[in-house]
């Protein structure tokens, strides 16, 4: 049973409260290239494109919607939050388009494009050296400046911003067998995959993560939220070291399992989707692409498949980095 | 005034005969980054994506209407085409799409990844030392073999199918003051033009040249077609070495001015489409972008602009020899 929060009436209210501020996506239908040659000749495959969402990726979804949420006053004294990346670049447009100012804590590996794009947006960038430190410092943020923590992927809030693209896909493409979701944290997952499961109630939602960041896998099978000392993967939008309270509780009430993919699958898809979509992505746009041709692909062969590129923000050295040395 | 087979009626016609066989193609509104930043705030750009359309060009919609018009007799006898490789590449889809042959000629120093992606199709593929062999050997086809010249850009059944794909942009985005088109032999500008020029009378069309593959300026110029003896760009795929008299036609009566652009604009182009858009495009899908920053950059400021990504089919290495040493 889905939450009510996340009814569809309550999604496509999100929707008309965060519209002006975000953009509807495209749906692409799989070229003719090296994926689906890999498939029997009667499966076609769908891919949402949030690489062309505002400030790259679909984190922006959940971070206005938990923004608009602020009252005034609240709204006022900022937010802060913590990201490698993605979700920072998100929350600082959503601050500087509401007219306001963030803080925010990025590890000191973080890639430059992605410092300078929050930057861009006006956010004030603070590089930590070890995790903890980040979410230390992003709570003495709230403590002693009244700002507004944005979470990168626990709530309702944030839930129901990525539900939003989920109700959207669904009205893009023809009803789909099975949709396959990348889980960092689990945010897109929960409300991608509760939008779906309402809409078309057989479905089944697949998630994908990486080997070395297993968090999800781990909490489904303890029943219960998992934290993690050391996470290591080439996605890093998919690697945080922890899962939260109601994003495992969606996740587990829609996804009907969850894959693993190595590092290598992930590269391996990036030059796929490159050869085949004319894309440069990160490798977590790349991640339900490997799972479908990897773990996924004789149970999905002949089947309707979602796939999506959530999101990327990527140099040119670090993609050529990457898929170069094949 | 426009020519009566381009007339809307008559592209909605040509697009209801080759509809089963092509894409819709998103179009999406330019993302906040490096170029919105060079223009005045209120400037609006769009791409249209024709990248995603199949065989990865706008250069199918032509080829099959072309060859939709044929009939059974001289279908069976297939087909025939001179091409870099864009458009060997969609003629060889359309062909093995409606159950006949292709022979295509490409020049030697055409891209492996277009010989291969136009073999993929089932294509016969002979490759020439020079430009006036390739011609004389799809000649020598015709006659001997019977087969059927597909033209790249010439002619009213190629210019209908580039004007389906303008028809769709317009139906995509707000009404524009400007639109930017990229003109190889011009069949994409004629077409993409005259179908837009008669929904909005009031837009202003320009047509972006390589400076060295400027027969299009020249023909402007001289008032008649013109064959040039050495072409060299970047962009190959814009690089025929002759103007034809019907799209010449069209491209006089729908195009403002052509502008000129260097190699190198067109090369910091695909950077800033792979940073703007995460697209991996050629240099040919980059050249309206460079146009609008370059050369058109303070007449369109304030602007609502349309720009095309028209095409790409480009390995990672080629893509990383042309963007890599910036």
């Amino acid at each position: 049973m889905i939450q009510q929060e996340l009814s569809l009436d309550n999604i496509e209210r999100t929707w008309d409260r965060i519209k002006d501020y975000v953009s509807v996506t495209p749906a692409v239908r799989w070229q003719d290239g090296e994926l689906l040659r890999e498939f029997s000749s009667e499966t076609e495959i769908y891919a949402k494109l949030e690489i062309f969402q505002k400030t790259g990726t679909f984190k922006v979804r959940g971070a206005m919607n938990s923004m608009l949420d602020l009252d005034e006053e609240s709204l006022g004294r900022g937010i802060t939050a913590v990201s490698a990346g993605n979700h920072a670049i998100a929350s600082a447009y959503c601050a500087s388009q509401l007219g306001t100012s963030s803080h925010i804590f990025m590890p000191a590996t973080a890639k430059p494009l992605r410092i300078q794009r929050a930057k861009d947006y006006g956010a004030t960038i603070t590089l930590c050296e070890t995790q903890s430190e980040m979410f230390e410092r992003a709570e003495m943020s709230q403590e002693k400046d009244g700002r507004t923590f944005i979470h990168p992927y626990e709530g309702p809030l944030t839930v129901q911003g990525s539900a939003t693209a989920g109700k959207e896909f669904a009205g893009q493409v023809p009803q789909l067998d099975a949709m396959i979701l990348p889980v960092g944290g689990g945010g897109l997952a929960a409300g991608f995959g509760a939008a779906l499961k309402q809409i078309w109630p057989d479905i089944l939602i697949y998630g994908v993560e990486p080997e070395g960041a297993n968090t999800m896998s781990l909490s489904f099978d303890a029943g219960t939220t998992v934290s993690l000392e050391n996470v290591h993967s080439v996605a890093d939008s998919l690697a945080p070291p922890k899962t939260e309270p109601y994003t495992l509780d969606v996740c587990r009430n829609v996804i009907e399992e969850i894959i693993l993919v190595e590092d290598s699958l992930l590269i391996d898809a990036m030059r796929l989707i490159f050869h085949d979509l004319r894309l440069a992505v990160e490798p977590a746009a790349a991640a339900t692409a490997a799972a479908l041709r990897g773990p996924l692909r004789e149970k999905l062969s002949g089947a309707r498949v979602g796939t999506i590129c959530c999101g990327t923000n990527l140099g040119l050295e670090d993609f050529w980095s990457l898929v170069g040395s094949s």
